[in-house]
Protein backbone atom coordinates (compact mmCIF):
# COMPACT_ATOMS: atom_id res chain seq x y z
CA UNK A 1 0.00 0.00 0.00
CA UNK A 2 2.71 2.43 1.13
CA UNK A 3 4.68 1.68 -2.18
CA UNK A 4 1.38 2.36 -4.36
CA UNK A 5 0.66 5.84 -2.25
CA UNK A 6 3.65 7.31 -2.44
CA UNK A 7 4.76 6.31 -6.44
CA UNK A 8 1.15 5.58 -7.92
CA UNK A 9 0.31 2.89 -10.77
CA UNK A 10 2.49 3.26 -13.08
CA UNK A 11 5.81 4.40 -11.47
CA UNK A 12 5.72 1.12 -8.87
CA UNK A 13 7.93 -1.31 -10.57
CA UNK A 14 8.18 -5.08 -10.01
CA UNK A 15 10.72 -4.85 -7.98
CA UNK A 16 9.73 -2.03 -6.02
CA UNK A 17 6.68 -4.83 -4.75
CA UNK A 18 9.12 -7.14 -4.41
CA UNK A 19 11.11 -5.45 -1.90
CA UNK A 20 7.95 -3.96 0.30
CA UNK A 21 6.27 -7.39 0.11
CA UNK A 22 9.65 -9.55 0.57
CA UNK A 23 7.48 -12.11 -1.59
CA UNK A 24 9.58 -13.85 -4.64
CA UNK A 25 7.55 -12.96 -8.14
CA UNK A 26 6.27 -16.22 -8.32
CA UNK A 27 4.59 -16.10 -4.81
CA UNK A 28 3.67 -12.58 -5.47
CA UNK A 29 1.87 -13.54 -8.30
CA UNK A 30 0.43 -16.85 -7.23
CA UNK A 31 -1.15 -14.74 -4.40
CA UNK A 32 -2.24 -11.50 -6.02
CA UNK A 33 -2.97 -12.47 -9.92
CA UNK A 34 -0.82 -8.86 -11.15
CA UNK A 35 0.52 -5.93 -10.36
CA UNK A 36 -3.37 -3.93 -11.53
CA UNK A 37 -4.92 -6.87 -8.53
CA UNK A 38 -2.33 -6.26 -5.98
CA UNK A 39 -2.93 -2.25 -6.57
CA UNK A 40 -6.64 -2.56 -6.08
CA UNK A 41 -6.30 -4.51 -2.92
CA UNK A 42 -4.09 -2.09 -1.72
CA UNK A 43 -5.80 0.33 -2.43
CA UNK A 44 -9.00 -1.05 -0.90
CA UNK A 45 -6.98 -1.91 2.41
CA UNK A 46 -6.30 2.19 1.98
CA UNK A 47 -10.11 2.97 1.39
CA UNK A 48 -11.10 1.13 4.65
CA UNK A 49 -8.33 1.91 6.92
CA UNK A 50 -9.27 6.06 5.93
CA UNK A 51 -12.96 5.67 6.13
CA UNK A 52 -12.51 3.83 9.71
CA UNK A 53 -10.29 7.01 10.77
CA UNK A 54 -12.91 9.25 9.62
CA UNK A 55 -16.21 7.86 11.75
CA UNK A 56 -13.91 7.94 14.56
CA UNK A 57 -12.84 11.25 13.95
CA UNK A 58 -16.87 12.83 13.00
CA UNK A 59 -18.80 11.21 15.50
CA UNK A 60 -16.66 13.68 18.27
CA UNK A 61 -18.00 16.68 20.24
CA UNK A 62 -18.33 19.70 19.08
CA UNK A 63 -19.01 18.71 15.90
CA UNK A 64 -16.99 21.61 14.65
CA UNK A 65 -13.90 20.90 16.48
CA UNK A 66 -14.50 16.88 15.13
CA UNK A 67 -14.75 18.76 11.29
CA UNK A 68 -11.99 20.88 11.82
CA UNK A 69 -10.03 17.49 13.34
CA UNK A 70 -10.50 15.73 10.50
CA UNK A 71 -9.46 18.77 7.87
CA UNK A 72 -6.33 19.63 10.58
CA UNK A 73 -5.76 16.26 9.89
CA UNK A 74 -4.42 16.33 6.59
CA UNK A 75 -2.01 18.90 6.78
CA UNK A 76 -0.50 17.45 10.02
CA UNK A 77 0.08 14.51 8.48
CA UNK A 78 1.65 16.22 5.45
CA UNK A 79 4.31 17.66 7.91
CA UNK A 80 5.06 14.19 9.31
CA UNK A 81 8.69 13.92 7.84
CA UNK A 82 7.46 11.24 5.51
CA UNK A 83 7.42 12.82 2.09
CA UNK A 84 4.01 13.97 1.18
CA UNK A 85 1.49 11.34 -0.28
CA UNK A 86 -1.57 13.24 -0.36
CA UNK A 87 -4.67 11.21 -0.34
CA UNK A 88 -4.05 7.87 -2.61
CA UNK A 89 -8.10 8.27 -3.69
CA UNK A 90 -7.74 11.93 -5.11
CA UNK A 91 -4.06 10.47 -6.40
CA UNK A 92 -5.47 8.05 -8.53
CA UNK A 93 -8.99 10.23 -9.16
CA UNK A 94 -5.80 11.38 -11.46
CA UNK A 95 -3.95 8.53 -12.44
CA UNK A 96 -6.24 5.70 -12.73
CA UNK A 97 -9.52 7.04 -12.78
CA UNK A 98 -9.65 7.85 -16.30
CA UNK A 99 -8.87 4.89 -17.83
CA UNK A 100 -10.12 2.13 -15.19
CA UNK A 101 -13.64 1.89 -14.82
CA UNK A 102 -12.91 0.28 -11.26
CA UNK A 103 -10.87 2.35 -9.55
CA UNK A 104 -13.45 5.79 -11.32
CA UNK A 105 -16.82 3.40 -9.47
CA UNK A 106 -14.26 3.49 -5.77
CA UNK A 107 -13.16 7.40 -6.25
CA UNK A 108 -16.75 8.72 -6.74
CA UNK A 109 -17.77 6.57 -3.61
CA UNK A 110 -15.24 7.98 -1.92
CA UNK A 111 -16.24 11.31 -2.88
CA UNK A 112 -19.63 10.40 -1.81
CA UNK A 113 -18.73 8.54 1.98
CA UNK A 114 -17.02 11.67 2.93
CA UNK A 115 -19.60 13.80 1.97
CA UNK A 116 -22.02 12.21 3.74
CA UNK A 117 -20.19 12.02 6.84
CA UNK A 118 -19.65 15.49 7.38
CA UNK A 119 -23.29 16.69 6.26
CA UNK A 120 -24.10 14.45 9.17
CA UNK A 121 -21.73 16.48 11.69
CA UNK A 122 -22.69 19.28 10.18
CA UNK A 123 -26.64 19.04 11.05
CA UNK A 124 -25.17 17.75 14.53
CA UNK A 125 -23.01 20.99 14.84
CA UNK A 126 -26.29 23.27 13.82
CA UNK A 127 -28.44 21.81 16.18
CA UNK A 128 -26.08 21.89 19.13
CA UNK A 129 -24.82 24.97 17.88
CA UNK A 130 -20.98 24.88 16.78
CA UNK A 131 -22.19 25.17 13.40
CA UNK A 132 -23.52 28.55 12.99
CA UNK A 133 -23.70 28.81 8.96
CA UNK A 134 -27.85 27.72 9.12
CA UNK A 135 -27.79 26.67 5.02
CA UNK A 136 -28.48 23.60 4.18
CA UNK A 137 -25.98 21.10 5.54
CA UNK A 138 -25.41 18.78 2.46
CA UNK A 139 -24.40 21.87 0.47
CA UNK A 140 -21.91 23.03 2.95
CA UNK A 141 -20.78 19.75 2.99
CA UNK A 142 -20.10 19.38 -0.44
CA UNK A 143 -18.55 23.06 -0.39
CA UNK A 144 -16.32 21.32 2.26
CA UNK A 145 -15.43 18.03 -0.11
CA UNK A 146 -14.91 20.51 -2.66
CA UNK A 147 -12.01 22.19 -1.34
CA UNK A 148 -11.02 18.34 -0.01
CA UNK A 149 -8.89 17.76 -3.46
CA UNK A 150 -7.27 21.13 -3.46
CA UNK A 151 -5.61 20.95 0.19
CA UNK A 152 -4.48 17.14 -1.09
CA UNK A 153 -3.31 18.24 -4.28
CA UNK A 154 -1.24 21.64 -2.29
CA UNK A 155 -0.08 18.59 0.72
CA UNK A 156 1.12 15.83 -2.12
CA UNK A 157 2.77 19.10 -3.96
CA UNK A 158 5.18 20.12 -0.82
CA UNK A 159 2.97 23.11 -0.02
CA UNK A 160 4.14 25.30 2.47
CA UNK A 161 2.77 24.36 6.31
CA UNK A 162 1.69 27.90 7.39
CA UNK A 163 0.06 28.73 3.81
CA UNK A 164 -1.78 24.84 4.19
CA UNK A 165 -3.01 26.36 7.70
CA UNK A 166 -4.20 29.68 6.50
CA UNK A 167 -6.07 28.03 3.26
CA UNK A 168 -8.31 25.17 5.81
CA UNK A 169 -8.80 27.92 8.16
CA UNK A 170 -9.96 29.94 4.89
CA UNK A 171 -11.80 27.00 4.15
CA UNK A 172 -13.23 25.67 7.70
CA UNK A 173 -14.85 29.52 7.54
CA UNK A 174 -17.66 29.05 5.34
CA UNK A 175 -18.96 27.15 8.56
CA UNK A 176 -19.41 30.15 10.70
CA UNK B 1 1.53 18.11 -25.60
CA UNK B 2 -1.72 16.31 -25.99
CA UNK B 3 -0.28 12.81 -25.50
CA UNK B 4 1.54 13.65 -21.95
CA UNK B 5 -1.80 15.50 -21.17
CA UNK B 6 -4.10 12.85 -21.64
CA UNK B 7 -1.49 9.98 -20.15
CA UNK B 8 0.31 11.70 -17.80
CA UNK B 9 4.58 11.64 -17.67
CA UNK B 10 4.98 8.13 -16.28
CA UNK B 11 2.53 6.34 -18.43
CA UNK B 12 3.61 7.89 -21.80
CA UNK B 13 5.92 5.94 -24.10
CA UNK B 14 8.89 6.93 -26.15
CA UNK B 15 6.34 4.82 -29.07
CA UNK B 16 3.46 7.20 -27.91
CA UNK B 17 6.16 10.44 -28.43
CA UNK B 18 7.46 8.97 -31.88
CA UNK B 19 3.57 9.26 -33.44
CA UNK B 20 2.88 12.24 -32.00
CA UNK B 21 5.44 14.19 -32.98
CA UNK B 22 6.58 11.96 -36.18
CA UNK B 23 9.76 12.26 -35.61
CA UNK B 24 12.49 9.51 -35.64
CA UNK B 25 13.80 8.43 -31.90
CA UNK B 26 17.29 9.99 -32.62
CA UNK B 27 15.77 13.56 -34.04
CA UNK B 28 13.36 13.14 -31.12
CA UNK B 29 16.62 13.65 -28.59
CA UNK B 30 18.63 15.77 -30.62
CA UNK B 31 15.53 18.34 -30.40
CA UNK B 32 14.77 17.85 -26.91
CA UNK B 33 17.45 15.94 -25.20
CA UNK B 34 15.12 13.33 -23.20
CA UNK B 35 11.67 12.62 -21.91
CA UNK B 36 11.56 14.59 -19.33
CA UNK B 37 12.74 17.69 -21.41
CA UNK B 38 10.38 17.18 -23.65
CA UNK B 39 7.53 16.72 -21.05
CA UNK B 40 8.80 20.20 -19.42
CA UNK B 41 8.56 21.97 -22.61
CA UNK B 42 4.96 20.74 -23.19
CA UNK B 43 4.54 21.40 -19.91
CA UNK B 44 5.32 24.88 -20.49
CA UNK B 45 3.53 25.79 -24.29
CA UNK B 46 0.22 24.11 -22.33
CA UNK B 47 0.28 26.62 -19.04
CA UNK B 48 1.20 29.71 -21.69
CA UNK B 49 -1.47 28.89 -23.47
CA UNK B 50 -4.21 28.15 -20.54
CA UNK B 51 -2.56 31.76 -18.84
CA UNK B 52 -3.48 33.31 -22.12
CA UNK B 53 -6.60 31.94 -21.94
CA UNK B 54 -7.33 32.87 -18.33
CA UNK B 55 -6.46 36.59 -18.92
CA UNK B 56 -8.94 36.81 -21.75
CA UNK B 57 -11.83 35.39 -20.35
CA UNK B 58 -11.19 37.16 -16.99
CA UNK B 59 -11.08 40.84 -17.81
CA UNK B 60 -14.54 40.58 -20.06
CA UNK B 61 -17.25 42.38 -17.95
CA UNK B 62 -19.35 41.98 -15.77
CA UNK B 63 -16.92 40.45 -13.93
CA UNK B 64 -19.38 37.74 -11.97
CA UNK B 65 -20.08 36.72 -15.15
CA UNK B 66 -16.72 36.25 -16.80
CA UNK B 67 -15.42 34.55 -13.39
CA UNK B 68 -18.53 32.00 -14.38
CA UNK B 69 -17.24 31.69 -17.62
CA UNK B 70 -13.82 30.50 -16.52
CA UNK B 71 -14.86 27.66 -14.45
CA UNK B 72 -17.98 26.82 -16.60
CA UNK B 73 -15.55 26.70 -19.14
CA UNK B 74 -13.65 23.92 -17.42
CA UNK B 75 -17.06 21.73 -16.82
CA UNK B 76 -18.24 21.81 -20.61
CA UNK B 77 -14.66 21.02 -21.49
CA UNK B 78 -14.90 18.11 -20.08
CA UNK B 79 -17.87 17.43 -21.87
CA UNK B 80 -16.09 17.78 -25.01
CA UNK B 81 -16.05 13.79 -26.55
CA UNK B 82 -12.53 14.20 -25.52
CA UNK B 83 -11.63 11.95 -22.80
CA UNK B 84 -11.59 13.59 -19.85
CA UNK B 85 -7.62 15.33 -19.39
CA UNK B 86 -8.44 17.82 -16.24
CA UNK B 87 -5.88 20.40 -16.00
CA UNK B 88 -2.33 19.26 -16.63
CA UNK B 89 -0.88 21.19 -13.86
CA UNK B 90 -3.27 19.51 -11.25
CA UNK B 91 -2.17 16.09 -12.71
CA UNK B 92 1.45 17.06 -12.34
CA UNK B 93 0.59 18.52 -8.86
CA UNK B 94 -0.10 14.73 -8.74
CA UNK B 95 2.31 13.09 -10.56
CA UNK B 96 5.59 14.60 -10.53
CA UNK B 97 5.55 17.89 -8.03
CA UNK B 98 6.32 15.06 -5.01
CA UNK B 99 9.55 14.08 -6.62
CA UNK B 100 10.60 16.70 -8.97
CA UNK B 101 11.27 20.79 -7.86
CA UNK B 102 11.25 22.51 -11.07
CA UNK B 103 7.42 20.84 -11.83
CA UNK B 104 6.35 21.45 -7.83
CA UNK B 105 7.60 25.29 -8.76
CA UNK B 106 5.61 25.39 -12.11
CA UNK B 107 2.37 24.17 -9.69
CA UNK B 108 2.75 27.15 -7.11
CA UNK B 109 3.21 29.36 -9.80
CA UNK B 110 0.14 28.28 -11.66
CA UNK B 111 -2.02 28.73 -8.32
CA UNK B 112 -0.84 32.16 -7.61
CA UNK B 113 -1.19 33.02 -11.33
CA UNK B 114 -4.98 31.75 -10.88
CA UNK B 115 -5.27 33.32 -7.37
CA UNK B 116 -3.79 36.58 -8.42
CA UNK B 117 -6.14 36.84 -11.54
CA UNK B 118 -9.19 35.97 -10.02
CA UNK B 119 -8.67 38.49 -6.83
CA UNK B 120 -8.29 40.99 -9.46
CA UNK B 121 -11.55 40.43 -11.32
CA UNK B 122 -13.40 40.16 -7.80
CA UNK B 123 -12.21 43.25 -7.03
CA UNK B 124 -13.71 44.58 -10.20
CA UNK B 125 -16.65 42.87 -9.15
CA UNK B 126 -17.30 44.47 -6.04
CA UNK B 127 -16.86 48.06 -6.98
CA UNK B 128 -19.58 47.51 -10.10
CA UNK B 129 -21.79 45.31 -8.34
CA UNK B 130 -22.00 42.03 -9.88
CA UNK B 131 -20.00 40.39 -7.01
CA UNK B 132 -22.46 40.77 -4.08
CA UNK B 133 -19.87 39.57 -1.30
CA UNK B 134 -18.15 42.01 0.21
CA UNK B 135 -15.56 40.18 2.06
CA UNK B 136 -11.82 40.32 1.18
CA UNK B 137 -11.29 39.96 -2.29
CA UNK B 138 -8.15 37.62 -1.99
CA UNK B 139 -9.80 35.30 0.39
CA UNK B 140 -12.71 34.66 -2.08
CA UNK B 141 -10.56 34.17 -4.36
CA UNK B 142 -7.83 31.68 -2.37
CA UNK B 143 -11.62 29.65 -2.05
CA UNK B 144 -12.06 29.62 -5.45
CA UNK B 145 -9.08 28.25 -6.29
CA UNK B 146 -9.11 25.69 -3.53
CA UNK B 147 -12.21 24.68 -5.69
CA UNK B 148 -10.31 24.36 -8.28
CA UNK B 149 -8.57 21.16 -8.14
CA UNK B 150 -11.85 19.17 -6.72
CA UNK B 151 -13.67 20.57 -9.74
CA UNK B 152 -10.37 19.27 -12.08
CA UNK B 153 -10.50 16.15 -9.97
CA UNK B 154 -14.02 15.60 -10.91
CA UNK B 155 -13.52 15.81 -14.81
CA UNK B 156 -10.94 14.11 -14.82
CA UNK B 157 -12.56 11.09 -13.05
CA UNK B 158 -15.36 11.15 -15.78
CA UNK B 159 -17.80 12.83 -12.85
CA UNK B 160 -21.45 13.67 -14.60
CA UNK B 161 -22.03 16.67 -16.35
CA UNK B 162 -25.23 17.42 -14.13
CA UNK B 163 -23.51 17.04 -10.87
CA UNK B 164 -20.54 19.58 -12.30
CA UNK B 165 -22.62 21.85 -12.87
CA UNK B 166 -24.56 21.68 -9.73
CA UNK B 167 -21.52 21.54 -7.72
CA UNK B 168 -19.96 24.63 -9.51
CA UNK B 169 -22.99 26.56 -9.29
CA UNK B 170 -22.67 25.82 -5.50
CA UNK B 171 -18.97 27.27 -5.19
CA UNK B 172 -19.56 30.42 -7.04
CA UNK B 173 -22.45 31.05 -4.59
CA UNK B 174 -19.64 32.23 -2.45
CA UNK B 175 -19.27 35.42 -4.45
CA UNK B 176 -23.27 36.45 -3.66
Amino acid sequence: MDVFWCKGFEATSLADLLKATGLSKSSLYATFGGKRELFVAAFDAYREERAREMHQILVRAPAREAIEHFFRKIVTDAGNGDTSRGCMSINQAVEMAPRDADIRTRVFQDFALIEGALALAIERGQAEGSVKNTKSALNLARLLVLGFPGLQVMVRAGGDKSLLDETLNLLLSILD
